[in-house]
């Protein structure tokens, strides 16, 4: 069988590209389930052993993928119900605490290119309280316990200079919170999950993934409190999509020599290097979906943390 | 020959479709020049019969290409000599007047989809002067004559109700322009050609082309005054770039059954439908390459009217 | 009384500075109510006889104010009781029809100015289906019978080089709508109207009013159908302010020749002109804003006419 | 005499507020120059002692105002020769140094409100080279010796959380820059320097002064290295602006109580708390304003140090 690159963040996609046996590779356990009423489809990932994490390409922990179709189609409410049950699905993930948290949300990504804008669009919607009950108490908002949460849009490195783990660690270092939220566009592999798929994850963001590849490590291990990951895939790497498309059609030719397909192509490719593929409509999708990531997060940190 | 279905607005690459007897292909005259301080190549296609638009897949007029490969890189001035050498061939394509023209400038595409927000933008750096010509007269800039210069952003058809065929009509029945100039971004057939080549015409635009397909006919024909339409590849089409890249491959796989071939990569292709494919870095290099086109347009318009 | 020139585009605030006695004044009705519930008081002044539209400064009309503070409060729903009740009030103005209208909504102002940009922003959030509808019939959206909604941002003639007039009148007469509805940033009088007050009336758009000034008419009588004009006011004009803050202090000063004062205030305040005072929050208070208006439009036009 | 609360970010006002004796007020020393060419008039006030400080209302340090009327007027070159002129200023407050400096430039204010978006603007304009100058070398741009810049956007509390020195110092940290050069949009008392003055001074941002009074202390102090802050107003202070007007009308009634004027405009003007006057055309020159500002400083940052 050719086989070209992997080149996606959803770990949903290296489970299937490893094959038919991956259900029984040791060291993953798989938790299916689906919420009918609101069409999604959730599927939980769990990889406990380092050789586990090593055979599908992703560190250990636990990855949650919401697979929601209508997410892409408008809507009034920018699907609450799926606000809803991305807040469910945070919760399980965030560290248990006895009292109330600081949360700081990280939204990586460029403003200013459509489809890597999901993480700032995200931040714009959050409601914003670490100034409020660090100034007046949590009795601005009439309640004895609350958490806070604070944002930051730390840019690109084009625009910055910087690296964003850079920022990050220094706005960690000096602001305390108790754990970050970290979202991001990503890369999908196949056209037909983008836009309508949630990633969760608490291994934090690894290096070279999201569309811009504009990211250091974002880990636990690196910035010293437990870092959640969101994302949702908005874009198909161009190189990932030609080779899908190439070993679709050679598949079926047995005749062929793979070997020369595979070097051929290599060459015929460069050219794609650092382009992407993104569907038309791509601004108004960004707009809608980051509205219902942000409802997910307020519905979180708000509604939870407050009834301990 | 496998014959994948042409998807480019570039009569560069639709006379390169074409093959080696182009060059003779009656009807069609081809101009080349270099202008070698600024390494702009020029290639100038007029289409002169009907017959040969046929075959080329154009309307009848003059197709300006200018190959620039320093457009994309940064640069303090926003490539003015680049600019200049626009100004030219603008100047060539506008109809020769006597006296003080109105000309309308048209940025077509979506503001919020960045490789489609070439139209947009560079409106948004043009010396707008209309206004205040009809209100204080040329002797506001300190001369006897001037052209005035007016702008429109009539938006995409799935945030206005409307084509912009409709809007544009409108527009130039109510202000009565002399010539309009519309800008808008393109699709290639080549990612090398992307961001680098403006392509000037006297033909209008056409319905179906640029990067949202958000256009119908803006021609003379349709709109009773010259039309001069400005365009920079800025995207590739996703499902164009996929059949090139299979072309290639087969080409050189005589054993192969190329109409086979054909009709499954259209089963294949299918999910590539209205998803394009463009750089990293789009947003940068369209906020600098809208700079050397409206420096272009305020060059021609500014200064060549005047000294009539 | 020191009589500083009156600079408000509020029906009601007009009223209030002719005095005492306007309750009584010939040809001008008044009704008020109070929706308990969602904290909106409606004051509804209707301007019958040439000789009151005289005295109010106002053409005749039907002018409704809605007094909503809970609307630059921040809400989750983005306060979709107070869209209602502009729901119904708009429904009132809007011409009866009995069978399906087709609805252009302009959005006037500066995209760019954050106290300016109502109209653009409240565009952005409409339900655009007049694309739809004549391509796939009302059955694209499981109906017998739909109104249609587009929409338009014509932008300013700073930019534009034309009047809006000329533009949206190019516009009506292309596509033929059977309403227009305009939206705009006003300049009231008093600050404590900012933000939290929404004028719906049947007049249409005066030249000269709105916070960019930039507008001619857009009324029946210059567009031919008929035009419901909303209004929020977000600034207030620097010289009204401080003129307003001057006739306070000197109200109290009866030994002061108020005649002199005016004369200087005039010199004083020249520098004031073109200038408009808001608060620092208006960017988020737009935002906020133009939701509640956008949903109130997609609700009158979408539910009403439905059931016709 | 009246004496409202003075409300100006600018040294060149606190200097005329004191009065007639101020060029003699012991440890201020002031100097003036003026460069025909470009019309600009350039004022250093150099504030030597505590007492002077405490007197002027600013801290020790140097304080130099370029007013340049022709900075709020259109040109094709953002007004290159006023950057050149910025630039040199630059380099005169910048600490001198042997080698090449990491200089990080931080744009305050918040993005959306446009008389608050200098900072954010100006950043989007820079010529970015730490990240390039760590991965390549110096080797990148030709040269053996280089300055880098990066640059960073902090964002408004109401938006982030968290207070703009807690993002900033956490930064500094993190990257270790030189030198910090902040950029923000300042309060004004007079019009009539709006969008005209440029202020420089080597004593860093102080708590509650700019626009959005989005700000701690910025400063040596507070961060550890030196500070540059670069200001342009760009609005009015409502209160402020009123008061004005108010005690020039009231000097000239000299029978007026004034204590009784003081008490009462402080009952007035309450209402014009968190309000700001601003021009009309604020987002054409802030546009404009900001490219000469970023041009000003990568002359500064690439040729001098370049030169050592």
């Amino acid at each position: 069988m050719v086989n070209f690159q992997m080149r996606t963040d959803l770990a949903l996609e290296a489970r299937e590209s490893i094959g038919e046996a991956d259900s029984e590779l040791r060291g993953v356990r798989v938790e299916e389930y689906y919420h009918e009423e609101e069409d999604i489809r959730v599927t939980k990932v769990m990889i406990d052993t380092k050789n586990a994490a090593k055979a599908m390409g992703k560190p250990m922990g636990i990855y949650v993928t919401m697979e929601a179709p209508a997410m892409v189609e408008p809507d009034e409410d920018y699907h609450r119900e799926i606000s809803g049950r991305l807040a469910e699905e945070i919760l399980e993930l965030l560290p248990q605490a006895d009292d109330e948290q600081s949360v700081l949300v990280v939204g990586l990504g460029n403003r200013e290119v459509t489809a890597d804008a999901l993480g700032p669009q995200v931040v714009d919607n959050l409601f914003i309280t670490r100034h409020i009950v660090r100034e007046y108490g949590t009795a601005a908002y009439n309640c004895s316990k609350m958490n806070q949460i604070s944002a930051l849009e730390p840019g690109v490195m084009a625009k910055t200079g910087m690296e964003t783990a850079e920022i990050v660690k220094g706005v960690v270092e000096q602001t305390s919170p108790d754990v970050l939220i970290v979202i991001d566009a990503l890369a999908a592999r196949s056209t037909k999950r983008l836009n309508r798929t949630i990633q969760i994850t608490n291994t934090g963001i690894q290096p070279g993934s999201g569309v811009g590849n504009h990211r250091n490590a974002l880990t636990q291990e690196s910035l010293g409190v437990p870092v959640i990951a969101i994302g949702i895939p908005t874009v198909v790497d161009a190189a990932t999509i030609v080779g899908d498309a190439l070993e679709k059609l050679l598949e079926e030719e047995e005749e062929l020599e793979n070997v020369r397909y595979r070097e051929r192509q290599q060459l015929h490719f460069a050219e794609l290097n650092n382009m992407y593929m993104t569907g038309k409509d791509i601004d108004a999708v960004i707009k809608r979906v980051s509205f219902t990531v942000s409802e997910g997060i307020n519905i979180a940190i708000g509604e939870t943390f407050l009834e301990h």
